[in-house]
């Protein structure tokens, strides 16, 4: 028997329902991804993969930073530079605090006074940017816009690579005499080297820095002020962004260009290379000399200013991520955190959600009446796992998540980021507890990583040995060295470890260097660095 | 009878002994002067005599700010910056309670990224730093330091004059839906304008500014957001500089280029000109479209995003120093100055400098602990009559002095900068009389440059009476204007005078245009301005 449709149903009716039930179906899937945004959850290159790649990832997906149009320029998203404000505000607190101002000088420097120094010029001017015209017009013929040649500025201006030169011109007017010194300032500012292998916040064309000038009537004041800043530098990245480093003096192969003496603070990375944090240099006399700054002294004689510069960068932004973070993304330490705990409402339906947001707003107005930053997030536009992820991504330090049983039990759960550990608490006296959680995990970042670092310190005075290290393991070797370049040199081209510093605290030792078996003193140390 | 010299005394004895006397007198003169440093107190131009000398004689001798080596450019010292530091700070803190964040994009916009948007592009060609080579070289014949031709970029930068360019190129990349919406950024930089007369702080080829760039899904959000911004910078201008600000918008020939609509606060300085204080632009569609940024909006269409931008810079420097300073110096109002209060010691030797600080350093604390930034002033190189000088001319708000009388009857001096007022305060409740003082000098130079800048806004109809004002009065004039481009040029030939802005609050009202006749609905607000 042939099946037969029934009279009022016509053959293309099946079609017309399948097509209303396919359309459904699709407002539903769209509806879904509308409210929900079912972007799967950020994933990063694992460190053990890749470690290069794995910073990359980062510092996009926590959405820190990312390349510009410009090459070797970055852009720092709002997220990364929360951060940095954080660090610039705890450093300027610092340096006020010791008695140093802010200024500011022009941004460019005539090329007549790069010269004036000569080791200066040598060490900046393969890598400027220089402006040399100063006007654009039509080209009348194509429309096109094109730089105009009869603007073409008489002495051509660097962009600062950093600021001796413009500044020492300008104390020249300011110091007559010893009255008028010393002159402690800082300034912060943008400045541009021409880089050719960038990376995101560790090496870019354009950073953000402070850099601070001043100037001394002794060689011993200014040899103090040059410590006292190395110092404050050391103090920072320990207390603050919760890195260990060690303390030391530079070569004089990776001197600053002009300095006498550049000490410098030097962390250890995760993957065994040494990152420099921070540059603290004695200029002797050396700018005041090529500016003819000379002031009378005490005993009304005439002498010329001592000087020191320091500085640190937006590079502290990548020292801070490589130091602590895993493979779900960034880890930051409480004090540099722009939000230190993020609350999280687990919930169905919006009486659900009333009922936690009077809990969560409460809480969060007491962690904030106690300074502590806290962001309710409540949207109802991501799912909890979703936000889970985001926060473990952005590294904030402490997650509480509130759901109905919470309520009724009169409880959070507490994530910390740096453990991964979850824990439910009592809801009373919730601020001294988180309190002292955040500073558990200050605490703990700084003793991970001094941990770490500390199994990473090498020594020894076999040559074979310490390639061995540099090359399968990693880390800082201490290792004898005859003090000259030459050496240096060869150790650099055989195994790519340079001499990070000769540290301030290394004790007197007589040995000989690994490299020539000359005598040698004192062990420096040694690394691959960024 | 001859006059006979005693035997023992040879006739140039005299003259050993007159050089004794001449020796003493001269070590005592260069003692005297080495110790308190009698330079004559720092005197100013009077702004009657010429103030736009006045301006400059202050802007040096306040040590605010000095011209650099580098044309154009200025160098803003320690105590200029200090107060540009709370703008910063104040300004800072209002645009993130409104919801905004900092982040930061290149220096460097790219030559073709300028011509995208054509009346930007007019806008700023003609005035903008241009980097056309990265590196400089040795001329091995002569030794100099030239560029190296070789190092040519393929494409030009221009050192940015203003952002809009390059963020709307980055927005692209940030913006798909309505959810990515809105995007509330903002950047404190440096930017360079060539501008080919300079003046400090007025006008200056480099200089500091915030620049807001946001991004909105409908045209009623942009516009919402460029008036809560104005209202935001009035707000500013009022209650921090104490300055009156009238609000409005731009005529066409003073928009922005690129903008819809540019709306400015007007400030009215001491001279009777106009300072334009900020700018909050309605950008439309128009850098959007330029850099092609499309969203899908809430009912699943694609559309451009609307945008804004607003700025204030180190111009706000030279507002604040006109509009409330005197032939003694600068008036800061108390919330914006470095230091509030300054203390003086009245002494005779090292006694009675002991006992007054004990006084003094007590009630600096007392005051420091309640919010109040204090210095006090023990240096003994320089004299009392020297310090009150000096700190009036560097307009701190509350100058305490105290001497042994003080000590003995338990009161202080205090003198207000604002009107130069001493009068005597017992030492007790002192912390609550120098708050309320800090807070009458406040609202003093608000009310007090609001009274002038109402004594000077002029209503006319008839343009010989315009003429007069403008010349010999100067200040604001509400004035009918036909609306045309061709009538405001003319006026601004004839007399000088611009619209500043078509003021937000005025009332509509029929009239005919000053100049022409034609019929018009509301007056506009005129003025020459800086």
């Amino acid at each position: 028997m042939i099946y037969k449709y029934p009279d009022n149903f016509k053959p293309h009716n099946e079609f017309i329902i399948f097509f209303l039930l396919f359309t459904l179906h699709f407002l539903v899937f769209i509806q879904y991804h509308t409210l929900y945004q079912q972007k799967m959850p950020k994933e990063l290159t694992t460190r053990a993969e890749d470690y290069s790649q794995w910073y990359n990832d980062l510092v996009i997906k926590a959405e820190l930073a990312e390349n510009s149009a410009v090459r070797g320029c970055m852009v720092i998203k709002p997220y990364g530079y929360a951060i940095w404000e954080k660090m610039q505000s705890a450093l300027d607190r610092m340096f006020k605090n010791t008695g140093h101002s802010n200024a500011y000088f022009p941004l460019f420097i005539p090329k007549s006074f790069f010269t004036r120094e000569a080791s200066h010029v040598k060490g900046f001017a393969k890598e400027c940017a220089i402006v040399t015209h100063y006007r654009l017009k039509n080209n009348e013929k194509t429309g096109e816009i094109i730089v105009d040649k009869t603007a073409r500025l008489e002495e051509e201006l660097i962009i600062r690579p950093t600021s001796e030169t413009i500044i020492w011109h300008t104390y020249k007017n300011w110091i007559q005499s010893y009255r008028d010194l010393p002159i402690l300032i800082n300034q912060w500012a943008n400045v541009v080297r021409w880089e050719m292998r960038t990376r995101l916040f560790l090496r870019t064309a354009e950073f953000l820095w402070q850099e601070g000038h001043t100037a001394h009537e002794t060689k011993e004041e200014a040899v103090e002020e040059t410590l006292r800043i190395l110092n404050l530098y050391a103090d920072f990245a320990e207390n603050w962004m919760g890195l260990p480093v060690i303390k030391g003096k530079k070569t004089e192969s990776e001197r600053f260009a002009g300095a006498i003496d550049t000490y410098a603070i030097e962390a250890l990375m995760q993957d065994g290379k040494a990152l420099q944090s921070g540059t603290s240099h004695f200029l002797g006399q050396n700018f005041a000399k090529a500016f003819d700054v000379q002031f009378t002294n005490r005993q009304g004689k005439l002498d010329w200013v001592w000087a020191t510069s320091w500085g640190v960068s937006t590079r502290l932004m990548g020292a801070l991520i490589m130091g602590h973070s895993d493979d779900n993304g960034l880890i930051l330490p409480p004090r540099l955190a722009p939000v230190q705990v993020i609350i999280i409402p687990i919930y169905q339906g919006t009486q659900e959600l009333g009922e936690i947001g009077t809990t969560a707003l409460k809480l969060k107005k007491s962690l904030e009446d106690n300074g502590i930053s806290v962001k309710y997030d409540d949207r109802d536009t991501y799912k909890p796992g979703w936000k889970f992820t985001e926060y473990e991504m952005k590294g904030v330090p402490v997650r509480i998540a509130i759901g109905p049983r919470d309520i009724k039990d009169k409880t959070i759960e507490v994530a910390r980021r740096d453990t991964l550990k979850k824990i439910t608490l009592p809801q009373d006296n919730i601020v001294n507890r988180i309190e002292k959680l955040l500073g558990d995990i200050q605490n703990n970042l700084f003793t991970k990583a001094l941990k770490f670092r500390n199994q990473n310190i090498f020594k020894t005075d076999d040559y074979q040995e310490f390639k061995d290290i540099i090359q399968h393991k990693g880390g800082f070797i201490l290792a004898h060295w005859d003090g000259t370049i030459e050496t240096e040199n060869k150790i650099k081209e055989e195994t790519k470890a340079t001499i990070r510093c000769i540290p301030l605290d290394a004790e007197q030792e007589k040995g000989k260097c690994i490299y020539t078996g000359k005598p040698s003193f004192q062990k420096v140390l040694f690394a691959k660095a960024y």
